[in-house]
């Protein structure tokens, strides 16, 4: 895609992002009619619905041969060489219904299977994160940088508890919690996949992990903490990919490979 | 105390710790000399220490005849009957130190051994919580009140791993965490207490527990929630009280009591 065209899909998707963070301002709070997915946690509003009709309407009359994969519209995706746009209307879904204000919705152009764009905009929190291949990350147009930190000992680590009830799973996630507990600064969880990846990108924490997610949880963020500078990659150290949902982003390779060290003994059953 | 002072004592403290707040933002991201306390993850950076001295000095030209608990300058605090400040100048300190933007300046006003004034400032999220007793809670000049959560199967809970490296207390909090995980809408943690209590009083969160805390953590929060029309107890389900340190706040009665339920077992050895 040449650079005219990259600059004028950014600036689509940034639009369509702002008018999508004012659907959820206004429904935000309010009587919602909430459904359940797959578990009593996994949950879809009518604002999550309304925002991806809205966004892929949008997209379509500026792209209209261009592909759409989204959260609430997919169900079993899948991804080809051609630009699609991969969007997740809500991300923390949860948050939303809680009002916890770490929601936003994460937009990506992918193009042979790599996003080249990615947008996140939060519009509690009020911070627009872009990305696009090769041009750098950005916060309310700000530059990011990841953090410099240099060792486990010295960084602070994002992770997600995630909606599982199973009690295999359960203990896993808490052995990981607490191998990665004694050796780093601390742990927060914020519940938003999309906002950890942009919170490594800005430098406010040092790595981050989760293994169940989603190519819309993940395509534009992983752009943004790339091009801030940060490091991408799958927890078994493979190249990161889009569509297996499972991440270790970092601030650099040797905070993502001491994650790695720390967490895969007690994953393996899962991976 | 009568009504005019405590306006005039509210408003002076809401005025220090905006001053507070402004030397935390030129601080952020800074070189700092950070010095450790009781352990590698229990910090103190210099901007703690000098904002502790900022604060006390000011509040002293104020109301010379107050006693003073802050953070960095109490060993051993014993609280009296009389007026007294209790300051953290920030809680958060860890947050502080990686510029992650949950971090403020927690305020209180304690009289006879209750809050009667609390302030919480929060200079990177913008956020300036006030409450004075009996005249409810803020947050930027608009009214707080918690959430209508009624089951802690619905509810989402605010929680903190803490600085813990032993074995025992570690195993005890991730038992704690599992068995809340089965039942609610999800876990999240921020790093400070202070904004915790403030996340409860304006309802984006339902519930939140904590057991190693200091009175500077807990005393203006405690207020907040109080004044938001939260509920805040002991983990016995005894009163509670600023000096133990041990606080469960919930949106009601109800939800504390269910949070109690499920983490009082795993906790008894350590009360």
């Amino acid at each position: 895609m040449d650079r005219e065209t990259l600059f004028k899909c950014e600036k689509v998707a940034i639009n369509v992002a702002l008018a999508a963070g004012n659907m959820m301002k206004s429904a935000s709070g309010g009587e919602q009619r909430i459904e359940q997915k797959l578990s009593p946690v996994d949950l879809v509003t009518e604002t999550d619905k309304a925002v991806e009709a809205f966004v892929f309407n949008e997209l379509r009359k500026h792209f209209p041969n261009h592909k759409f994969i989204g959260e609430e519209s997919a169900t079993d995706p899948t991804l080809t060489n051609e630009l699609t746009w991969i969007v997740d209307p809500i991300d923390g879904t949860m948050n939303f219904v809680h009002t916890f204000p770490w929601v936003c919705i994460s937009m990506a152009l992918v193009y042979e299977k790599e996003p080249i764009i990615g947008v996140i905009y939060s519009p509690f929190l009020e911070k627009m994160y872009t990305a696009k291949k090769g041009f750098g990350a950005y916060c309310n147009g700000i530059p990011l940088h990841v953090s410099d930190c240099e060792s486990l000992e010295k960084s602070l680590i994002l992770y997600e508890l995630g909606g599982y009830r199973d009690e295999k799973r359960i203990n896993a996630i808490a052995s990981n919690l607490m191998s990665l507990q004694e050796e780093c600064h601390g742990l927060r969880s914020t519940g938003s996949a999309a906002l950890n990846l942009c919170t490594i990108a800005n430098g406010h924490a040092d790595g981050y992990f989760q293994f169940d997610l989603k190519c819309w949880d993940l395509a534009a963020g992983a752009l943004i903490v790339s091009e801030a500078g940060g490091y991408v990659v799958d927890i078994t150290s493979d190249r990161f990919d889009l569509m297996r949902g499972r991440i270790v982003a970092a601030c650099n390779a040797n905070i993502a490979k001491a994650v790695i060290d720390k967490i895969q003994v007690h994953l393996k059953p899962y991976i």
